[in-house]
């Protein structure tokens, strides 16, 4: 697998990354949220050692115990995608393990036990499931996962009872969004139990034409009958996506040019940029190199625009508490330094 | 005197140009609106005879008879702003001569026989009076004004009695613009004869925060008074203008920063540009050059763009009658091509 933020995509490439969680608990111990700190970090032990016990060597695992870290560390996390909200939540008692080029993820008392996912560049779902099923398996043979032979997996919460997986894909989505036909397709395909959320996860808004699309039905379907149903609603939405492209090509090439260009020449200029017009222009300018109409610009490098460009991260690199001005200034500047 | 267009002014020189014009009729002639297409015509030799007779060979003057030019031609001239759009109404009998550095307008059979004009860079009434004085006089010598010993000069509009002069000068306000100061100083200089209007003369807005000040009153002064009455105004407004920004720069410096940068930026990039975006942006960056932030642009180049970016001359330069898209697209060619 690909670390997204390190692989350069084709330029015609709208999805940036994949990603495959599957939840699993420990049998005979209760859910995270019934735990006291104690009790989690037990189970963070207990999660760590079956861990090394189950890697056959091939990953270089590191472990990450959320209590040991500052606020703006965890963030940094949260920023790159590597864990959740609710695992920072439960900072007291909460940790992830972290293979090298950071594809493999464990986070280990968030809502479950487990949250195992595998992360990686461009539309990769096959790939991204034997991988984490591949280690599911190994801890499995280590440990008692909470299982019921009728219903499967057993998890904190309902929906994601049965096979405990979510198979997402991060896909940019700015023609569509320009002709308004996202509600639409949402609608649509909510009647298929699949569902598509912002950039940052349930209940966010769609900011930089970037959408997470992801099955809602974790039970009555097997592993694969769910990547190959949301690897053809995938399919079917670049479609979408490079039709409508095309046709705001036909019918408004110089005001698109003039967007993606605009939006180029404020990224390399602006001195105060916020973080939501970051992410809007960098969609722009993403929709430029995909649509051959910028060349000098890669992926990988919007890609760490994308990460790097999040409070937190920001204040990792200029090593400094920001002040919500600050953060603006120095997002600017980063901008500026790294589109040169 | 020196062309405005051609001229590097001092970047923080924050008058354009200024501009003396003188309302002349000749005697024993109607006024312009009362003529014929071919009384007018006669008016016009009359005055290109005596002006090569009064010549004393210093200015090479070149005649402009408006009726044997397209419209196109004529709208250029207006947004050099070497002539009116009341010479190009009356463009049947107009004519307007011109010397070879453009500092020279006569204009024949605007609303007047004639209007001289000596047009200037920076602020320099008193050299711009003393020129077209001189030729006043010249001309004064070969041809009998419409001239009453109380009152002065005869004019079609009673506005312009008197000396029949106007002093103008075209000023970069941004500051006061952006602070809304524009409504009281404007009220305050009606109140002592000076009126300020936008780029394009009466009645026309004041875009891109260029304001053309001159003086309201023509009779019961002297020349010389109105001159130095408009130039105590003039330094007094520069005063507030440059404390404005001196304030503006303390309080939000990063936002001006910004603005100023982005405002490059999107000149250099745009694919499609309007006029009155156009002129904004130029305010933006002229400002930048004139308080030191931008340092690699020329006052020069910011006139021409002012001048060029104009549909007409826009028309002339890419050689084409333009659909009002075709102009936006070839406004922004032109100013990328020439802020390279």
């Amino acid at each position: 697998m690909k670390n997204w933020l390190n692989s350069d995509l084709k330029d015609n490439d709208i999805v940036i990354t994949t990603r495959i969680r599957l939840a699993r608990n420990i049998k005979g111990i209760p859910f995270p949220d019934k735990l006291s700190d104690d009790e989690g970090r037990d189970v963070v032990k207990k999660i760590k050692d079956t861990l090394i016990v189950s890697n056959d060597g091939k990953e270089n695992f590191t472990c990450i115990d959320l209590w040991k870290n500052d606020n703006n560390c965890n963030a940094e996390y949260l920023e790159k995608h590597l864990i959740s909200k609710k695992l920072i939540e439960n900072y007291n008692r909460s940790a992830f393990i972290l293979n090298k080029d950071e594809t493999i993820s464990v986070m280990v008392n968030e809502e479950d036990h487990l949250r195992l996912q595998a992360i990686t560049a461009g539309l990769n779902l096959e790939e991204a499931y034997e991988c984490i099923d591949r280690i599911d398996d190994k801890i499995e043979e280590n440990l008692d996962y909470a299982f019921d032979e009728k219903i499967g997996y057993l998890t904190a919460c309902p929906t994601n009872i049965g096979t405990g997986m979510r198979a997402s894909v991060m896909i940019h989505l700015p023609a569509l969004s320009m002709n308004n036909e996202m509600p639409r397709i949402l609608n649509a395909l909510s009647q298929i139990g699949i569902t598509i959320r912002g950039l940052w996860g349930e209940g966010s808004k769609a900011i930089g034409s970037l959408y997470q699309i992801s099955n809602q039905i974790t039970l009555g379907m097997s592993e694969n009958d769910i990547i190959s149903n949301l690897k053809t609603v995938v399919e079917q939405i670049i479609n979408q996506e490079n039709l409508s492209r095309e046709q705001l090509m036909k019918k408004y090439k110089y005001e698109l040019e003039d967007k993606i260009a605009r939006s180029l020449g404020i990224l390399k200029n602006s001195v105060i940029l916020d973080s939501n017009e970051c992410l809007n222009l960098i969609s722009n300018v993403r929709m430029g190199v995909e649509i051959g109409i910028i060349n000098d610009i890669s992926k990988k490098s919007l890609n760490n625009l994308l990460v790097n460009t999040q409070r937190a991260t920001l204040q990792e690199i200029y090593n400094k508490e920001l002040s919500k001005k600050e953060e603006n200034i120095k997002r600017a500047l980063y901008v500026r330094e790294n589109l040169r």
